[in-house]
């Protein structure tokens, strides 16, 4: 990868992702493509990420039909190491973020931000981008990498698009792949659990607690709720009362399949 | 930083230093050098390695003697951030390297490694060398340094240099200035028990703690001894029967300063 990429052209643009590529993905591709000379993609499932109960091993992969996408949406260039070459016996280095990334997914997933750390940092160290573009579903891993990126001195600019949804509201993910038709159908709760939130906030209310209750009146049977808050963009911390930029965050259960998904908030006053 | 170094020549030579230096330094920099069109030097105490109740105080600091032998010896880069600049209000990131950190200094200074780790990635990050200098004294900062280096695939050679010795084979160290005459005139004795570790395991002693215990013989009063053993060079884990490549490494105590040593064993067996 390092020889392919020692005479790219500059702006280089990375993309990131674990594969099984929507059109989330595609988004932040088709933005790299607009503004970089050479866009990269990256194609790594990283069990660092995983914890032992979680879906490594069925995650969905489908590098062939990714492979095809990405040619078609003009990516130069995949990088998409396996397991053993980004990972040897012997590994044993880990980033790790720090508080940014302990609570609400690092809480439910102990070591995830230090997996995404740690691949992200490998990443960023092989293919050297200008700029790397992430999707803001996943909001705490941005809020990790602005922390990485910033404290270790990378100087790459990180690029966030909004969440790509469906009609109904539910965000883009790999993983609405698991969700049976009446998990599909339950599934946009939690994405109006997040709006009525920022509803509520617009309207005046600043006490976190009583917003977060609003909220809540939307994750009903089948959901269950793994976490709803309102939090600090850059520090994932939540305060009790609201101060804007602020971000209405939420989880929830549907069956075995965990959905993640966010709002911004962004008040005039 | 990166601004001075957009342009700069290659290969590029980093020979990171906490200043107060010494001709141990000096010899890293004169290779560096001899193979480099661009040698840059890092001049950082660097408070991420030194625990709440080490020296980072009192640690030696000659900025200005410093600068003036850096310039004579034909370094065309000097970075010294100030701690702010490395460490500003919000910093939280750490590259931790794992077990190779854990024992030895490790053990006695916690976070140690954690920092060394740290603050060498960043300065990786924004220097981006070819190759990067180190001394063999701190062999455990070498070792970690390896680990940090391959496992995040930074793309750098280490260059190892051995250790420079005054003529009674004291390694040298910014940390001797803190001795007094009498505390200077038995410090050798730490060398004398590296080497008595080496001539037995060379006269065929594959048992460590017999060679252990006979490089423990040289450590007498006013040294106490903080560690004496042999370990691999590559992950500091000691083996209870000696292979080689082995390095025997060592510290001690004269009042309150400790000294550290080591000694590479090879034999042909």
């Amino acid at each position: 990868m390092r020889a392919a990429l020692a005479g790219a052209s500059r702006p280089l643009g990375l993309v990131p992702t674990m594969g099984a590529l929507h059109a989330g993905h595609l988004a932040l591709i088709h933005r790299a493509r607009s503004e970089s000379a050479t866009v990269a993609v990256s194609v790594f499932v990283n069990p660092l990420q995983f914890g032992p109960n979680e879906d490594f091993e069925r995650y969905p992969r489908a590098f062939d039909d990714d492979v095809e996408q990405l040619r078609a949406a003009g990516v130069d260039l995949v990088y998409a190491p396996d397991v053993t070459t980004m990972y040897p016996a012997g590994f044993t280095t880990a980033v790790d973020p720090g508080p940014v990334g302990e609570g609400y997914e690092g809480a439910l997933r102990p070591g995830h931000f230090r997996g995404v750390a740690t691949v992200c940092t490998k990443l960023f160290a092989t293919v050297a981008p200008d700029r790397a573009y992430f999707g803001a579903k996943d909001a705490q891993q941005v809020a990790v990498l602005r922390q990485v990126v910033g404290d270790l001195d990378l100087g790459i600019e990180l690029i966030v698009l909004p969440t790509v949804r469906e009609a109904d509201g539910l965000a883009l993910s790999s993983r609405n792949a698991y969700l049976d038709p009446e998990q599909r159908a339950a599934a946009p709760a939690l994405h109006r659990a997040l709006d009525a939130i920022v509803a509520v906030v617009r309207n005046g209310e600043r006490n976190a607690q009583r917003a977060v209750e609003r909220g809540r009146a939307e994750l009903q049977t089948p959901l269950r709720e793994a976490y709803l808050d309102v939090v600090d963009p850059r520090t994932f911390v939540a305060e009790p009362e609201i101060r804007t930029p602020a971000l209405a965050i939420g989880s929830a259960w549907l069956g075995t399949t965990r959905l993640i998904d966010n709002e911004p908030i962004e008040t005039s006053s």
